[in-house]
Parts: C-alpha cells; sequence; structure tokens
C-alpha cells in the first residue's frame, strides 16, 4: 500500500497552528528559564538550511541564536573538543540552534579516519556527559538528524549544479561525499545507536519532502518544549541542605587530619630556592608554549592562607604573554544564567598558555554547598561533573593540578588581626571573612569531602602545608615545576 | 656632567612606596567606575614583558586583564581592524592592559609596506577617534612606548642567545628587526607625533635600566589614576535634558515631513516580486560570502512599524549560515558596563556574513536621549562617534544600510488595536508601547535630527513608507538586492 502524502492544504493548515504553537511556547520557556539547544545533523542536499531558516521564521528572534558550527578554527583547534561548544550554550532563557555540533567527530572525523575506532568510547563518553551536564542543569536538547536517500541526494545535486543561477551551491566536496554517502550512512547509525540517551534522543527526519519535514521538526520542538514546561510545573522545589555533613559518614577519609603544619624553610634557603625554581619556570613556560598544551593551575584554600602571594611568586618571572590569571569572584548576571562551569570554559587557556585560577569551579562543591546557592542533588553531582570535565581536559592534551593551601584556625586568626591593624591591608579583611571563619567546620567537611572525591592522577589535588608563608610558596614552585618537567 | 643614577636601595623604597599607592589607587578606580587601558609598545629586547610582568605583580588581579595581540587571527581579519581591540576594551571596573596594540599599524605594517604613506592619515583618524571615544567615555587611556639605544638592543639580543638556556628567547625576526632598528625608530616617531592627544599622551621610558623604568611605570600609571580620580571628584553632574528639542533649531530640516505614507502596491503583484526578489537576494548572499565584504543592516522605526515583518521577509530565502539577526533590547548589565557601542561590536558580522539589527546603535539618540539615560553632551556627541565609527566599517569594506520604517500616528493606532484583539499578539502590545506613544512628538523630532545627521553616503538612511506593508516589505528587498548588486 502506497504511503498517502497529506494535501498541501492540509499541510497548511496544520502549519500554520504549529507556528502560533510554537510561538507561545517560546514565550513561555523564555518566562520560565528554561534553556533550549537544537543540534542539527544530516546528508548533504537533506536540506538542513532551508529547515533551519524555517524554523527561524517561526520563531521571535530576541530569543534564538544560530551557530554555525564549521570546521574548528585556530582558536578552537588548541583547546579541548567540547570548548567551542560549551562557551555557546545558552543563558537560561535563550535557545541556541546548532547547525553541525560536536557530532562532527562521530560522522566527518570518522569517515576522514581522524577518529578511529578505539576512540570512539572515549568520545562517546565525553559527549554523553557532555549532554548530560546540560540536561542535569534544565537544558531541553533536541538532537536533529535529517536523511535522505542516495538517489534523492543524486537528483537534488544535479538539480542544483545544472541550473546556471544555483550550481555554486554544489562544491566537489559535496560530490566527494556523496560518493562516500554509504559510508557517512553507516556512521550515521553507529553514531545514533551511540549516543541515543532518554533525555537527549535522536529524531531523524526524512527529508525527502522538505514541506512535510518542516511539519515534523516543528512538531518536535513543540512537543519537546510543551513537555519540558510541563515537567518544569510539576517539579519540586529541589531541596537545599548546606549543614548536611556527608564527609563525617562513616569510613570517609578526611585528608586534611594528616597535615604537619609545622614545617617551616630558612629564609636564606627560600630565596634561593625561590629565584633558581623561578627562572627554571619561566624556562619550562616556553617548552609549554611551543608542546600547545595548556596548563591549568587552581588555587583554593582558607581565606588568609596565602594564595594571592603563592600566585605571585609563581607568575613573578613568567612571560606576560604566556599566562593569565583568574580570579573568581561571585559569578555576575550572566555567568548566573548559566551552567556554573560555563565561566571556566570561557577562561579555559589556549594551548601552550597557563590558566592560573584564584579560586575556580570548586566553589560549586564548597561556597554553594555550603551557602544553599545549589540544591543539595546539585553539589552531589558536581564532583563527577567535575571529574569527567578535568579528565576531558586532560584527555584533550592539558595538565592539571590543583592546589589547597592549608593553615589552621589559630594561624588564620593571626592573620586576620595582622591585617586589621595594617593600614595598607586593612581592605583585604572583610566582615564575609569572620562569617566564613565562624563556618570553619562546615568548610572543614566540604573540603575533605572534595579532595578525598576529586583528587585523580589526571587531576591531582597538592595539600600546601601554609602556615610557613615561604614554605608554602617553595612547594607551590616545586610542585609545579616537577609536573612540568615531567611531561615536557 | 654625567647623569646620576639613583642608588639601589633608594629605587627600592621609592618602589614600594609607589607599590602600595598603586594598589590602593586600583581600589578607588575601581569603586569609582573608571576604566583603565594601558597599552605598550616598543622595540625588541626593551623588555616589554618583564615590565608589564611587574606592573601586574604591583596590581590586585581581581582587577584587570592581559591582552597579547598577536598578528590578527582569521576572525580579526575579515573584520574592521579596530574590533578586535573594541571588543577587549574594558567594563568601568575594569583594566585592561594591552601587550601591543592598535598601534601595529603605525609601526610593524608601516615597516613591511602594509601600510601605505597614503594610508596613514586615514589609519590615524580611525585611531584617534577611536581614543576619544574611549576617553570621552571616561577610560583612563595610558600610552606607553619603552625605547633602547640600538646597541643596547644589540647587546641584549647577544647575551640571551648566547646563555644555552635563554637562547630559545632570541628568533630570527628579532634578528631581523633588530637591522631595521632606524626604520622602526623613525615609524616609531611619526606614530608619536601623529598620535600624541591630550588625553591620551604618549609616554615614553628609556628601559635601558630596568629598575628604573619600572619606577618610571609605576608612578606614571599612579599619576594617571590620581588625577583621574581628582577630576571625576571635581566633575559636574552631567545635565540630562531628555526635552531638549534639538531639531526645531531654524533651518534644521525634518526629512520625515515628505514622506509620501499613502503607496500601496497589489497582492498580486507583491507576491511575485517578493519570490523574485527573495531569489536574487540568496545569490547575492553567496556572492557577498565570496567576495568576504559583511553587510550590515540596521533596522529603525516606529513602534508596530513592521520591522520584524520586513526581516522575517528578508531572510526567507537566506542560508542561515550567512546571517545573523540581532535583536536589540534593553542592554544587560555587562553592556550597561561598556561604552554604549561595545555590544555591536562584539555582534559585528565577520566578512562575508549579513548582519542584521532589529533596532541598533541608533537608540542612543533616541530612547536614550528621549528617556535621559545619557546626558545632553553624550546624546549630542553620538552623532559623530556614529558616524566615524560607520566610516571605519566600510572602510574595512561593509556595506551598511539603514531602515526607517515609517507609519503615520493613525496607522499605529489602528495596529495597536488590532494587536490588543487578536489573542496571538496581545503579547506584542505592552504599556511601554501606549507610553512611547505619547511621546510621539518627541520622537519624531530625535528621528529628524538621526536622519538628517547621520544620512551619509556610505551609510545612507532609507525611508520605508510603511504604511502598506507589502509595500514597505518590497521596498526593503529592492533597495537591499540593488544595494548589494551595485557593490559586488
Amino acid at each position: 500500500m502506497p504511503v498517502t502524502q497529506p494535501a498541501d492544504s492540509d499541510l497548511k493548515s496544520q502549519l500554520s497552528v504549529l507556528i502560533q504553537d510554537l510561538g507561545r511556547l517560546q514565550r513561555q520557556a523564555i518566562l520560565r528559564k528554561i534553556p533550549v539547544v537544537i543540534i542539527f545533523e544530516g546528508a548533504d542536499g537533506a536540506g538542513k538550511g532551508a529547515l533551519i531558516n524555517r524554523l527561524l521564521q517561526s520563531l521571535d528572534p530576541r530569543g534564538f541564536k544560530v551557530h554555525t558550527m564549521h570546521s574548528p578554527s585556530e582558536e578552537a583547534i588548541y583547546r579541548p573538543f567540547l570548548w567551542r561548544f560549551w562557551i555557546r550554550t545558552p543563558a537560561r532563557d535563550r535557545m541556541a540552534i546548532f547547525d553541525r555540533s560536536w557530532y562532527r567527530l562521530l560522522l566527518d572525523d570518522r569517515v576522514n579516519g581522524e577518529i578511529s575506532d578505539k576512540q570512539v568510547p572515549k568520545v562517546v563518553r565525553e559527549i554523553k556527559n557532555f549532554e548530560q551536564q546540560l540536561t542535569d542543569d534544565g537544558v531541553v536538547l533536541i538532537k536533529v538528524y535529517l536523511t535522505i536517500s542516495e538517489e534523492k541526494q543524486d537528483q537534488r545535486l544535479n538539480k542544483l549544479s545544472k541550473n546556471g543561477s544555483t550550481s555554486w551551491r554544489v562544491t566537489e566536496k559535496d560530490w566527494k561525499r556523496h560518493k562516500l554517502y554509504d559510508e557517512y550512512r553507516e556512521k550515521m547509525e553507529e553514531m545514533i545507536h551511540l549516543t541515543h540517551q532518554k533525555r537527549a534522543p535522536w529524531v531523524r527526519i526524512d527529508s525527502t519532502n522538505l514541506k512535510s519535514a518542516n511539519l515534523e521538526l516543528l512538531q518536535t520542538v513543540t512537543d519537546q518544549l510543551k513537555s519540558a514546561l510541563q515537567a518544569k510545573e510539576t517539579a519540586e522545589k529541589p531541596k537545599t541542605n548546606p549543614k548536611l555533613k556527608w564527609g563525617t559518614k562513616k569510613g570517609f577519609p578526611a585528608p586534611l587530619e594528616k597535615v604537619d603544619l609545622s614545617q617551616t624553610i630558612e629564609p636564606a634557603i627560600y630565596k634561593e630556592k625561590r629565584k633558581q625554581l623561578q627562572e627554571r619556570l619561566h624556562e619550562l613556560e616556553h617548552q609549554l608554549y611551543k608542546s600547545r598544551r595548556p596548563a591549568v593551575l587552581a588555587f583554593e584554600g582558607w581565606d588568609a592562607a596565602g594564595k594571592g602571594g603563592a600566585i605571585r611568586r609563581l607568575t613573578k618571572s613568567l612571560d606576560p604573554r604566556g599566562y593569565d590569571v583568574f580570579p573568581t569572584a561571585a559569578p555576575n548576571d550572566l555567568e548566573l544564567s548559566h551552567h556554573y562551569m560555563w565561566r571556566f570554559w570561557n577562561d579555559f587557556p589556549k594551548g601552550g598558555h597557563i590558566g592560573i585560577y584564584d579560586r575556580s569551579w570548586y566553589g560549586r562543591v564548597m561556597v554553594e554547598r555550603l551557602e544553599g546557592f545549589c540544591s543539595e542533588k546539585e553539589w552531589k553531582r558536581a564532583y563527577d561533573e567535575i571529574n569527567e570535565t578535568e579528565q576531558h581536559w586532560s584527555n584533550g592534551g592539558a595538565i592539571i593540578l590543583k592546589f589547597w593551601i592549608h593553615i589552621d584556625k589559630e594561624e588564620q586568626l593571626r592573620r586576620f588581626k595582622a591585617r586589621e591593624k595594617n593600614p595598607h591591608k586593612q581592605w583585604k579583611i572583610t566582615d564575609e571573612d569572620w562569617r566564613n571563619r565562624d563556618k570553619w567546620d562546615d568548610y572543614n567537611v566540604a573540603v575533605n569531602d572534595m579532595i578525598h572525591l576529586t583528587n585523580k592522577p589526571n587531576a591531582p589535588w597538592i595539600i600546601i602545608e601554609g602556615n610557613n608563608k615561604p614554605y608554602a610558596r617553595i612547594k607551590v614552585l616545586e610542585t609545579t615545576v616537577k609536573a612540568l618537567e615531567q611531561v615536557l
């Protein structure tokens, strides 16, 4: 029995209803702060451009942005492959439409041999984790794959190239890919099989008939928005339980307990060692540059532990062209309206450069956990998210070191008081520092949890004994030099 | 008489005082929302990297960002040359330090012949206007040029290259530039002569002795911050006079008065013409892409004039990879903390692409003028700023069209009422629209001023008679097609 195509007039009335629905749902999603990501993959000649454009026509331009993802530029090549997608994830009241996406790696790069069979599981894991982080954060993710038959592709390409005014639209590359139709098809099936997830499903649309494909696309987007809005309506308010002491669980290790804070260093030895290490680091900075690998150094520690001073000694002899210090303050509006990792992705160092973070993404499992800025579910899931993200970074070649600068409560008090007495340092001590100090015990639990749960061979925590500042500074320098020497 | 060098211990104590002063002034500048831009130019081996690094050591990293400006990347090459600097201008509580700057064009590009003698005046004018826009907007701009003698340069390069652990720091390019010492020197003198401005002066620092050069640098930055803070203290609060009807000045033309709003088009002709023009535009989109020239289309008009509808018809057949629609809403926090043109620079289309602006930078001389969001001085100066900016864009190859979609007051009322009655369009009409309508006469003056003062051959205003929507849409399409045909 032949498949009956709906009459054109039917399509038209369905379409106008859908367009109105879609406009209304888009406005509601904006109001309810539901971010939307729609990605498009598909065969050449499947009408991807035309369908995206029809979708755009149905949307309020105040809410979306289209990202055409060509092969990565030089900026992107020297960063983890997800970088250029992460930085383009939408704010919570926005929609991002990707024309081609992170699936290039499982399609084009597979066909042209840049990604081997062996690498596929790693790539799939990174992609799935990325998508999960987005959907966990509330993103509605719609993945569209457009298909046409080989004959139809042949027809479309021929028709375009025979017409004088459209022949420029068919390039040699298109014909080349057309010859590889079966291979693309096979990789596509594999990709769908490997990355179809419950909350990030693939929607396959046959675009032999553009009109009905358009209808199907609008229907898909409309349905997804509708169910996301319903889900948000019925969702329970997430619990925030800042007091929860997860670390007190029986058998949970407490890495901070073993730290010996009595270590010191002689002033003369300090000066000499520091100079030596700074010079050596300057050389390594250049070797790093030539290696094109990025280095990520995160500094965390108690207030007044000496993070700033340690960073200054670390950067003292460096070439400013090779490093950046990123101070992590409370997030601004734009940062708040994105995933908590977004701003760190934005600042991710280019290959060959050093990114130094004065406080970091670990705020999620410290201040955000303890002050209730995120829900219990969110900070509990953050350990895995961070581990996966750092794994992705080091898969991309990054060298990662994380420093916890440790002092005890008495030393902190001494330093707070000294700051209050010194007119040049008074500005450094605020009421908030005293308030945080009152929560020392809670922070102690959170820090132990953090170090225990995110200390990985590819991204180790180094506990720096900080009661003696010179000792701490030398240990930071020494650790960094050794780590760079090991890999360069 | 030999110049007496200060003793090392003197330098040291001066330095520590300066560093404390600088820290304090930086914090005050942040609080008073004074943005700071420091650019560094200078000969190879003059110790630019080392001096910048010492400056950084004296600053609170929470306030600054260093931008190392290599030769432009692909992203930058296909945009006006000031683009990559504009997008990096700091927010009002930030400091941006540029290691190399927009003066590359008057140094390297002059020496290697990419900028000819004939082009110099144009480049100088663009740079001076850029700097004036920044300083008018409150930026403290410090331009530092580091010099050393030819002999000293020779010494430093030799010393570095003879030492095994530093030889990698001297490249062939460095030696090549060293041979061109005189030529660089000459261009530098010319550059300083041409671009030394009262509020953007050059500070020449001899860096033969790095220690005293460091002192001089810190002194310069400290002095400039001090006087900027004083100036801000004593500055009068700028007048805002939204009611001011500049346009009523005798003899001031009123372009809107002559518009004939009775023009219409037959539905059948409309449909046919529209389709033809859309197809033609699709072809031109590709030609534009090949030409690598950007196109900038700004849409302004009364509320309900039909901007959105006209834009939709314009983009209907385009490839979404070739254009972006930028809806211009009220600025967000980050945008508000920058120069009003900053967000439009951020969205500037890459060569070969079309940027379509649904409302634009002309908000400065309309809503910002009338609602008192900027001072009288600011909006009065904006006409020139905009003209100069658009001139810079078209010097860089941009095709610029600005549409004013015009309807009369009666037509607006009809449309407002129709929107209120249509359940699918009610969301489009808000109290603000009615409030704006009450200010029709004021807006009328502002629009007349705007069109009169910013209608330039390189960036013309096209008044679109909008009472009849089909007529308006065709005229927008036709004008765009003709303009593109003329230049492609």
